[in-house]
């Protein structure tokens, strides 16, 4: 990939911002030849790549370091983006949504501090990877279970700055951090929380300061770079309890949310609930051509034969337990008794006890990367991307999305990829798009399914919490009430934080008044 | 109370903006007598109630009627002080911090919106009262309970914005509100979370919008003035249990809270844990003339007498369970265990099931304010003040708080008052200081005390999390990390969000530039 800058940045300035980085991070760790640029570009882009293609990268190794970077940016106006490990597939990796913005690897940061076993929480910088986390408190033998997600190659703490879920009570990654590191785009250093003080022994025991609290503000954010992150963390439960059901048709999604729903609120269920399509787990285990050789949709008599040769329901549903034997036997009893009001079905259980291995999952804290192959599910050039709005827990409004996006797809020639989340008290809503990155029409089809769909959320009153570096205007306009005045609020505060306009331009919708387009 | 105006309008610049205040909100809201300006003093203060005196106050009726009042205070540069219902007495009332501040009076912004069973929440304006959402529920005989504070006089939106705590599993107010509406300092409108979509469905189900998080931000805040609030609320469990012990040395603390803390980490405990000394419930029953009229504090010997004509122990503990009967019923046999290994002593214990009447306690969400009465322990004319600094929930930093605060209540010749909560991962000190506000000594010696505690808290890594306007630039400047880095970020978030310096002056220790000292 040949070298883009961005629009206001002349060869010359760039060339001697880039020997000034150098003398920073080490010649070595600026990372600015066609080889570099292809590793930091979208793998999965929806199209051309260049759309976001990095000039160049850099890679600091400290916080003094970045400091120093954001110094040296400022100074002559070079746009960064920083990533944590750049694995946010499907949203964009590790490429900037503005061509030409400077890459600012963190994944040399990637000590973990502080775990504390206790406490049950660690301290991580951003290159720390959920596999790297594991294999850390395997080695040291604590009892510790960490949040994973469905994919773990990413970052721990930029899962979480990214609003993303994971197995586990801590599963809602942004709301159970605590404390934060932070170099804000002047190159200031804050922490957050109790931590704001010097020599806090609170630092990650407790949500709040004194004042207005700032960490959300660092979350999907172009406002400051966080450096180390404090991340509840679970300690080894006496047990831990899988509760498995297929259900036969699609429309069964209905009552089985409006079945968990009071049962997650009221906190039986502490952890996320999986609810995916079979398309979920064909997908990640086999490819499409296995099981169909035509163009557009599987018709529906294949996906009946597909879920009669893999023995699956429409829908298969995970709900996890964990805690002391008798407390997850009395939530379980009580789970069953629900269903039992609306189905024959039975639960396949499995229950782990203490100081038996644990199963491979992430439903145990254990990472996992294999669900990254439903990108590969039409061709080896294949990509993903998600569309990800947020729904309430009730039967109406989801059977309705269902119905939409399915005859969507369809309409588009897409096979359907349906999964639901079940949170506190929301659901989130991921249909997964795979395509072929060289067929150009089906590129161009996948572009205008994933706008009609934004469109169709957004004429029922809902949005996406998350997207792709393409969409990010798109969905940021969406949140429209009073003329847009949240975005209003999040430019004034972009420029008093960011005069110059340095960081991560168009994150989430965002803009420095730099390179605002005046609307 | 003399009118006092902000050091830098003349009395002919405030009676214009009086005059078009009045415009706004009818001239029968603008509050302008001397006993107006007594109604809104510090009832309690420590001290010269003029220190913290209101010039006068206004009573707008609606979101609009704010956004007006909000141009006008620009115009005229008058700053003001908004309150809810101005009842957070012990850290100092409807007064405002800085003298000649304008009270906005939101109390009669109290309309209860948008109350849903099935999602558990509702919708709330500053004015409304844990008394009112209460007697609303019941009129309306709507099976949802509120979270309530010990003391339930004040605003349920105020409670949740100051980091108050509440008994139930949404105790924890600020973690447990989800979407505001939210008047900027420049009379701009906005909506956080999924309500900034005009039309949003899910306002009050996702904690996130998409891009930075605001919400805290307007926490303990004079950035903004909150004038709705989504609160989560519980619906009405199948059983509530409560689990007493009372425990007969002060050192107990220490292997109750170890005992208790992981339970709570674990979510065996899902809401706080109150552990208060005799002196808590002696307060809030009788006044100290009835068992001792020596100065000083109340010599050992008195108090081993109380606590013996009481019948009650050192610390008193209560437990909460609410849920499905069998999930409590594990629950308390899991907590009964993890206490059996530590004493011999058993837990009192009551069994709340669905259908019977429910206890006066705000444990089964039915409002008190009987606690206030600890205000008049010493005399009529008394007061009341927390020192309120969060610490591990750990044996030893907490024995070693308690034995000095205890011994520096006695140096400054006070009863000690002491109480736990636990939370999540943390424990609220309350060390509650009473006193004779018409005993200039003892007014004297409380100031110092205050202060003495905070120097110790601090010098080994503690603060406060809340503190009286006396107070509140003492504890901002504790936060000191790299300079007080969080103090410039505050102001610099203040002053592109409030230019003008008109809003709420001097909150939490952060000041417009206007009024700024140089440092």
């Amino acid at each position: 990939m040949r070298r883009i800058l961005p629009v206001d940045i002349t060869p010359e300035r760039f060339e001697r911002a880039l020997t000034a980085f150098g003398a920073i991070v080490g010649k070595d760790w600026v990372l600015d030849d066609d080889i570099d640029r292809d590793a930091y570009a979208d793998a999965y882009a929806l199209g051309d790549a260049t759309t976001h293609a990095p000039s160049a990268a850099i890679a600091p190794a400290s916080v003094e370091e970045v400091q120093a970077v954001l110094r040296v940016a400022n100074e002559f106006g070079i746009p960064l983006w920083p990533i944590s490990r750049g694995k946010n597939y499907g949203y964009g990796g590790a490429a900037p949504c503005m061509p030409g913005t400077l890459v600012l690897d963190l994944g040399r940061m990637r000590r973990i501090l502080d775990v504390d076993v206790r406490r049950a929480y660690c301290v991580v910088e951003p290159g720390v990877g959920f596999f790297d986390l594991y294999q850390f408190l395997e080695q040291e033998k604590l009892p510790l279970w960490a949040p994973m997600p469905g994919n773990c190659i990413g970052s721990v703490l930029g899962n979480a700055l990214e609003h993303g879920t994971a197995y586990g009570p801590h599963g809602d990654r942004a709301n159970n951090f605590c404390g934060m590191e932070v170099v804000l785009p002047d190159g200031e250093l804050i922490r957050t929380g109790m931590g704001a003080m010097a020599g806090a022994d609170a630092w990650h025991l407790f949500r709040y300061s004194y004042g207005p609290g700032w960490d959300q503000m660092f979350t999907q954010s172009n406002l400051g770079i966080v450096t180390k992150l404090g991340v509840w963390l679970m300690q080894e439960p006496e047990a831990a309890m899988e509760l498995r059901m297929e259900l036969p048709d699609e429309e069964d999604i209905g009552w089985v949310i409006e079945t968990l729903a009071p049962l997650r609120q009221a906190g039986v269920i502490k952890s996320q609930v999986n609810i995916g399509n079979f398309m979920r787990y064909v997908m990640g285990s086999s490819q499409r051509d296995d099981w169909y050789r035509g163009e557009g949709a599987m018709p529906e008599d294949i996906q009946a034969d597909i879920r009669h040769q893999r023995n699956v329901g429409w829908w298969g549903l995970e709900i996890m337990l964990y805690g002391y034997r008798e407390v997850i036997e009395a939530e379980a009893a009580v789970i069953r008794r629900a269903f039992a009001a609306q189905t024959t079905n039975e639960f396949t259980t499995r229950l782990w006890k203490r100081g038996e291995p644990r199963p491979p999952f992430p439903h145990y804290g254990v990472p996992i990367s294999f669900p990254l192959r439903i990108a590969n599910w039409i061709s080896p050039y294949g990509g993903h991307l998600g569309f990800s709005p947020i729904l309430p827990p009730e039967r109406e409004p989801l059977l309705a999305q269902l119905r939409r996006s399915r005859q969507m797809f369809r309409d588009y020639g897409f096979d359907f990829y349906g999964g639901f989340t079940l949170g506190e008290r929301h659901v989130t809503v991921v249909n997964m798009l795979a395509y072929d990155r060289q067929d150009e029409d089906m590129v161009r089809r996948g572009r205008e399914l994933l706008l009609a769909l934004m469109a169709d959320a957004k004429s029922r009153g809902y949005s996406e919490y998350r997207s792709h570096l393409a969409f990010m205007d798109e969905v940021a306009q969406s949140y429209d009430f009073n003329g847009h005045a949240l975005a209003r609020l999040n430019n004034k505060i972009k420029d008093a934080l960011d005069p110059q306009g340095i960081l991560a331009p168009g994150k989430q919708g965002i803009w420095p008044a730099r390179y605002r387009k005046q609307g």
